[in-house]
């Protein structure tokens, strides 16, 4: 089971180098272990997730205003946040080979490498840290942030002063956080630079319990629109003994990826832990005046926090399906129309007659317009299919010889069936527009 | 003339504070030098900047293939590139008050600070270095990658090999890049930490001079795009003596900020500098095979160079205005609607009427659905123009009595003129539409 499940692994890692999603960071030079490369169809992928993440959360929402603070931030930062003094794993290495392994993930009895005896285990802070301005020494130390949140809650009064929202509402951020991972793992699954979506929706504390429950449903939904199966989701409250001495209550959404079932996603509910933390450390009043009940508190926080990486991941792994059409093995990715890099291909039947190119050339740029698409003549008819079936694309559309002598429209091709339909011209935008 | 210039250049940055366009980073920890936070404003300014870029570099070509490598990369990137070696500014310290100077920047007699002699100047590399992995010497020091550029070289051989694209193909890459500047200033304009949206495009060498005219004339089509006004913008060819010792041919767009004209964008001819330099480190071939002339060549490359932030600058810089309306002095952004934040504000004409209230909610539903939309019932009308027009929205639309009882449609004010026009609510979505 677990041979097959790591097979399974193998192959979305290979599919996504081969066919342009994702490749090793850094590869011609050997790679750098816990970075990885987003190619064509791994950026579009990732930015239609992106897309929809911001029109859910920020500009569909009339509570929820957007940020993008920078990734080097004062260090001050992380002192509130607990992060200087906690953000820590506990690290081992072997004295005979030197190899490294975080100390909960290994038996400490002997190397599971060489069979060597362990050292002493050491706290290793994973927070990458570097020098601004032109010294480097203990006051111009800086650190990567390993999470956006903190770039939300030391602008909170900024967004009190400029936009004067009223509770509840929200901030949000898309952006890299950086982790120095003892041993990054699991293709983009645990990696040393990765993408976050977050949000810190500010709340009264009375309210925190019914808005929990609004968030879990909204996370739910998040989801689904991105056409993750509920079947692999899984629901976790964390135990008592599990939260974060701030944390009241955490749900974490859990996935069935080929390596078992993990975190996918965070929901914690984390008191006025952060915005007290960082006043105290700034000296600034982070507080909120009630208008209506002239009460002057410091507000509560939820946090859904959503990986980019992890969630691109989910989608590809439960996505590729192999099956056997017309006696042939293939490969595809069964991508939601609405996340798909490329909506529909569009080829001329054969790549030789001039007249078929030019009218499928005539499709592919009306179609373009309106979603993103693909042009293709290389090669057979079957070989353009499986390539557009391995990166996802739900519809590929084929200009043949009753296309121009018969005024018999195209056929479209459904990924998933391989079914051939035919259809006018004039109704393939609407068909495409409706699916996505 | 100064004095005037500098005091606009506060007058955009207060505003971009009290607005939620711009906060400077880090601010309650009394910021860090060089680092900006944006705002909500800022956030869908520079959102709208790169998306049009996408559709503009990526989407809408068949030659064009997006990429987003790691931020941190193997460091043997940046020694091909020449970054390790070169990629420094002349340094000097004040021996008496020890402030730091680019050296040639100051008049090295004296420190235009305290009066005091300088020490020696040095060599200051500007990458910002950190350590990978659980130990710190040299075998782990990386960089933050000082430009997009050398992601997208790095992979060429790997979108050569999944896509499989024919000269001349790009790719094209958005985001951050650090440099650890000795003096950062002017705002956003020379920041510490920024945003790229970087083409590479690979061609046959014979093809340069043709293909630099090209790409010349797509940055031009790019700035007037996104509205930069064309009497600020200065094409500046670069002279032998200025060039990089790899580039042919290198031409620069100044424009006329507020603290004079200075390089906004480059476009550079880099020869095959690149590609061999990663080859002869790295040890891959980085060759392109022709297959219809069946010749085997190292690609040159064309590489159009835009900096996000500098066009939120330039744009603002510009749009930027103050004139009178009807007896009171007012300040507005005149944004091109295509890039502004909020393209259509609705307002009730009164707070505490229901009726009102409701049918501009109805109406703002309706236009949220098609462009980024604000609702707005807070203090008095002229108080809400105010706003938006210091944010920069084209369309105020307000809903009043005559809209409810008489059936006569809405006021839809435009930001520039002041002009108000009742139009009928059905006609707004379209209206609103032509212009953007």
């Amino acid at each position: 089971m677990v041979e097959q499940k790591n097979d399974l692994m193998e192959k979305i890692v290979s599919l996504c180098k081969r066919r342009g999603f994702v490749f090793p960071g850094s590869e011609i030079y050997g790679g750098l272990a816990g970075t990885w490369d987003y190619g064509p169809y791994g950026v579009a992928l990732k930015k239609n997730i992106k897309d929809i993440w911001w029109k859910m959360f920020v500009t569909d929402r009339d509570d929820m205003y957007g940020m993008d603070a920078a990734i080097i931030m004062n260090p001050k930062t992380w002192v509130a946040s607990g992060h200087v003094e906690g953000f820590q794993d506990p690290l081992v290495e072997c004295k005979k080979c030197h190899h490294r392994f975080r100390a909960d993930q290994v038996d400490l009895s002997r190397c599971p490498d060489c069979g060597g005896e362990f050292g002493e285990m050491r706290q290793f802070n994973m927070m990458f840290k570097t020098h601004i301005g032109a010294t480097e020494d203990a006051s111009s130390v800086c650190y990567l942030r390993p999470e956006t949140a903190g770039g939300m809650f030391v602008n909170f009064k900024n967004i009190l002063d400029s936009v004067h929202p009223k509770l509840p509402f929200g901030m949000a951020q898309i952006g890299k956080a950086f982790r120095n991972e003892i041993a990054p793992r699991d293709f983009v699954f645990r990696s040393r630079e990765f993408e976050q979506m977050e949000v810190e929706y500010f709340i009264d504390p009375k309210d925190w319990e019914s808005q929990f429950e609004v968030w879990e449903k909204v996370r739910m939904n998040w989801c689904l629109e991105i056409g993750l199966p509920e079947n692999k989701i899984h629901i976790r409250e964390h135990e008592k003994s599990e939260l974060s001495h701030y944390s009241k209550r955490t749900t974490d959404i859990e996935f069935d990826f080929p390596f078992g079932q993990k975190e996918l996603y965070g929901l914690a509910y984390r008191t006025d832990f952060d915005l007290k933390a960082h006043a105290a450390e700034s000296g600034v009043d982070l507080s909120y005046f009630d208008e209506e009940t002239k009460e002057r508190f410091v507000p509560h926080v939820i946090e859904p926090s959503v990986g980019v990486d992890r969630t691109v991941l989910a989608i590809l792994s439960s996505a590729y399906t192999e099956d056997e059409m017309d006696g042939e093995k293939r490969t595809y990715l069964k991508l939601s129309p609405k996340i798909a890099p490329i909506k529909c291909a569009v080829f001329p039947l054969l790549k030789n007659k001039p007249e078929l190119v030019a009218k499928s050339r005539e499709v592919f740029e009306m179609l373009r317009k309106e979603f993103a698409c693909e042009f293709d003549d290389n090669g057979n008819i079957g070989k353009r299919y499986r390539r557009q079936e391995e990166i996802g694309t739900p519809f590929c559309v084929t200009v043949d010889f009753d296309t121009i002598e018969k005024d018999a429209g195209v056929t479209v091709r459904d990924r998933d069936s391989g079914q051939q339909t035919r259809m006018p011209i004039s109704e393939l935008v609407g068909f495409v527009k409706s699916k996505i």
